[in-house]
């Protein structure tokens, strides 16, 4: 066994010999930045070797200096000797939890109001006071509040569990029967979830979650009144088995699915912890959690097998999961709240994308509506109120700043925006912070900006020697946009391999929506609005977008950022009943199209390779 | 310590100085039949002292023989020596679960017939051979299920938890489709409870249960097709902590209703393994247990608080409980079996009483009827298809053979009839087993004969010397039926506390139909049906029942013996999911009167203390 110490969190450990730097620090409690699943692929894992030696060394991504610095990939280098190590702040989780954008608020309101729904939230609260019985008058204690609650919810099945129909004599004697009860409501049917006495009405507290494959996102909402009180967000812990979720389908049935589960349930309990501390909320006034997610998300959370979704003819167990009680899965909130998983579409569109058609309503409108969902898989919704065609396409990370080297989610201190002025390229980051990685949305404008200013080609090579600069390794230039302003490794740049990747996400997705328009014999002229949502924080620049052939070169005004929909979508469906039994409507007219049964898919990926495209006359026709 | 052997069974147990007899025997794991809670009244549990002595004998209830033999009641004999000790086998708990009748069959079927119910039963198996998924036409193994289970049934709203949910890739691939699924029914919403490969349709079995102050009878029926299999009952256990519900409520505040419920469960579990044992039923293909008893035993079978049932104004937690897993309860069947606990009236007329009226079937006909279910707690219901009233009086145990010394329940060697034949008095017993007790339509008819003989008065004293005996005791003569036959106490008879408490039970059942009839200014001759339930086996000479004053003196073509009718409804109401819907309506169309608010039902009481009646004049006019 060998001694492993961690600074600057002075975490020492003790391992067998041959064990990596990267499960040493896991086993130290200690959160890691990786996306590869520790497989020397993403290069995230950056540690400085402090004191001791490790054999075996890789010169990948470092240079000279960093080499001789002490510098290691943590998943590639392994334990032989007692070492003492340091994370560099930026390869540090730092808890996996870190603040998304506070704007959440401006964002949600004016959608939420302009669409006039009526209904309760999913849980709600009511505070009644029963008129205490008397001999003349008396219902058993369970039917006095199963009627009133009835009577005020204009509900006629309500359901009342063993456990809280014990607590009603002492609740309803001791409070003088003025009580708060909390009723989930789903369809026609209420259960009561819980009775306190008084009037707690306004303690009525939910989380929406976005599982991502690489990032989860989480908002704590109150129901009463609607408001969203904060967001966190963290990488997907699941992305030690694989940054897509093939890699982790393959785990899970290897090993099992709890193993996926209990990731994914950490990851929320952590955003849940975090967002109720820093708003000083009770965990125990927290009365469900609504997850929308990608079908194997949604399977890894509820513990079911993932093994069919990868295998013909790709049948998930379930695209509709009951609501269930929160802690059945592990997750910690009231202990008698619900989880609502919300209802998906095929085994690869999930309920991220019911929750995005519900969030930009196309499937309410007479107009022809596409959107697409930029994440570690891109999926493309088409329709309108009358049909709705789905697809997937696996796009890879990168746009959401994984598998790009200074790739980070869109949060304080990424690098949001990328500009020439002047003929200088200047960038702008999240909240001003001092520049620490580049998110999505600046990813997609440096390409441009890179394209535009001829440092790169059309096929994402560099061609400007001077304005780009070599790494350690051969044939591997980089562009650097920030320069590192000490010994630390505080550059922020893109190599032609982010840039590689950067393409390979923006043509799968590309390809995607044009195979379903030529399906369909629809021209994208016939789109009258093209939604795109994703996990850019909240800016996304469409001429760039377009001028990298992300997005057809349509009219910038039929182009509408939609922001994060999953989560949109999500908390429409917990503030409004009526909003969620649409989803169930949503996910039964929408036809799923399997790519993997078009021949013609990976000609149009080919051709979308180039920037913007290969076929530069047809690409400019499009519009 | 001391050391106390039992003999026949060679059970022996360490008790400490000062422990009953009777807490022996139960920690010795034997079963010892007693009424009264252990409290020297009863007199049932009798046993020899073989070897050793107890100080402070009693004398009661034995004669002279008896005494010197070393006949002691268990429950006031305290252990303060090593002991070896005989338990008579009359006064064995055999098991607590000796058989019924084996009528049962003949006395449902056409009862069953003639209703024309139509609905599935409350838990159903439908086999279904789903079409194997395509990439053309692949859904979600769940919603495939469920869809598939929807259309078959016609059932809008459907449930499935996700222990189901996580099964069904594998039972569904292994078993090519062709499953087999336990659908659990409940008004408009189905739970499946289980799937499994091929047809098991057959195998579908359900316990009908009524939980009944002193007795606890259980039915084993099959759903498909619907048949009663065999039947058994047993005292019910919670008798130690009293004869009558509001002992065993005190005993539940004191201590905790925990205790009461084991005693419940346990005694349930122990007919439904006899049950499937004589029948070869495997414990696992029963997948319900359907309940009818009166609101306490309710109670104590779901562990709920029966404190506010006996105070002002009488309330209980549930008059409804909803469906749960029998296991929730710690009742043995199918680990996802449901339970279900019929709707009662009020705090004291129970679930028995509205599966009573949905077996008769009053609350349909347009003819005014009057049911009375004749327990421990005895119930009238009064009304017809527009109106139903309820009440109830506390009766004591006499009439279920408890509570009377040689009293026993209706089974294989109760006397159940007794007539007077060439001036001879006579009896018979069930199944024309030897004498070994008297049930309670031999108690009814003794007491009439004795009567129409002149051996009691009016009063019920003991007025003929020569046909009745002196025992030990002082100023206790009694009539002796069966002669004592050898050395054991093996003989039968009545005595005037027995008598007295006959007379009790009657009275306070007379008193409360004539209160329940006043109240609504109705005669008894405005009458059309007079419905007579209770545990007497299926034989009560309605004739003789009238003659002692339980029954008032009406035309005998208006009284219907019902035999219990609280299995009876609670098996109409498992076999079809319409009655059992029709309970719900029973329950709300029903009003309770409480007896507690009727000044004059102690006068009444009183008057209907001798036999007919007081007032001879008023008895035979009512007619």
């Amino acid at each position: 066994m060998h001694s492993v110490k961690f600074y600057p969190s002075n975490k020492s450990v003790s391992v067998r010999s041959g064990t990596s730097l990267l499960e040493a620090a896991r086993k130290a409690g200690l959160e890691v930045n990786t996306n590869c699943g520790g497989e020397g692929i993403c290069g995230k894992c950056k540690m400085i070797i402090l004191e001791g030696d490790i054999p075996d060394k890789v010169s990948w991504p470092f240079n000279e200096a960093q080499i001789k610095k002490g510098w290691v990939l943590a998943c590639l280098s392994l334990v032989y000797k007692d070492l003492t190590v340091e994370i560099p702040k930026k390869h540090r989780g730092e808890g996996n939890s870190t603040p998304v954008s506070e704007n959440f608020g401006e964002e949600d309101k004016p959608h939420i109001n302009e669409l006039h729904y009526k209904t309760l939230p999913v849980v709600t609260k009511i505070y009644i006071e029963f008129e205490p019985p008397t001999i003349f008058s008396g219902q058993a204690d369970h039917q006095l509040v199963s009627n009133g609650v009835k009577k005020r919810l204009n509900i006629p099945t309500m359901q009342m569990g063993l456990k809280i129909i014990k607590i009603l004599p002492k609740v309803l004697r001791n409070n003088n029967y003025k009580v708060t009860i909390t009723v989930g409501l789903r369809r026609d049917i209420a259960e009561i979830m819980n009775i306190e006495g008084g009037d707690t009405e306004s303690s009525n507290y939910m989380v929406i979650v976005d599982m991502g494959t690489t990032t989860v996102v989480a908002h704590l909402v109150n129901a009463h009144p609607r408001t969203t009180v904060d967001s966190a967000s963290c990488y997907n812990s699941q992305s030690i088995h694989g940054s897509e979720v093939t890699g982790r389908m393959i785990h899970a049935e290897r090993k099992s699915v709890k193993v996926l589960q209990k990731l994914l349930v950490d990851d929320i309990n952590r955003l849940i912890v975090m967002l109720c501390e820093r708003n000083n909320v009770d965990i125990k006034n927290i009365n469900a959690v609504v997850c929308a997610g990608n079908t194997a998300m949604e399977h890894f959370l509820l513990d079911l097998s993932t093994n069919n979704i990868r295998r013909k003819p790709f049948i998930p167990v379930t695209v509709e999961p009951p609501p269930l009680r929160a802690s059945e899965v592990g997750l910690k909130v009231n202990k008698r709240g619900l989880l609502y998983s919300l209802p998906g579409i095929s085994g690869w569109v999930g309920s991220d994308l019911t929750a995005g058609i519900l969030a930009v309503q196309m499937y309410k409108k007479k107009e022809l509506g596409l959107l697409i969902d930029i994440g570690t898989n891109g999926e493309v919704i088409l329709g309108n109120r009358d049909w709705l065609v789905a697809t997937s396409a696996s796009a890879g990370p990168a746009l959401e700043g994984a598998s790009v080297e200074c790739g980070m989610r869109a949060e304080p201190g990424a690098v949001d925006k990328v500009f020439v002025e002047s003929g200088i390229i200047k960038y702008s980051t999240i909240n001003k912070q001092p520049p620490i990685g580049i998110c999505g949305s600046g990813i997609i404008d440096l390409l441009s900006v890179l394209l535009n200013e001829k440092i790169i080609d059309r096929s994402g090579r560099f061609i400007d020697e001077n304005r780009t600069s070599e790494t350690g390794e051969a044939n591997k230039r980089r562009f650097v946009l920030v320069e590192e302003t000490n010994q630390e490794d505080n550059s922020i740049y893109l190599t032609e391999k982010d840039i590689e990747n950067i393409i390979t996400a923006k043509a799968a997705i590309f390809a995607a929506i044009t195979i379903i328009m030529q399906r369909l014999s629809l021209k994208f002229s016939d789109l009258d609005t093209f939604y795109i949502a994703g996990a850019f924080g909240y800016y996304l620049n469409i001429e760039n977008a377009i001028n990298i052939g992300l997005l057809p070169p349509l009219p910038l005004d039929k182009f509408k950022f939609s922001g994060n929909t999953s989560i949109k979508g999500a908390k429409l469906a917990a503030f409004y009943q009526e909003a969620f039994n649409e989803l169930t409507r949503i996910r039964s007219a929408t036809t799923y199209y399997d790519l993997l049964g078009a021949d013609d898919y990976v000609e149009e990926f080919k051709k979308a390779m180039f920037l913007p495209h290969t076929d530069i006359d047809y690409w400019r026709a499009i519009s």
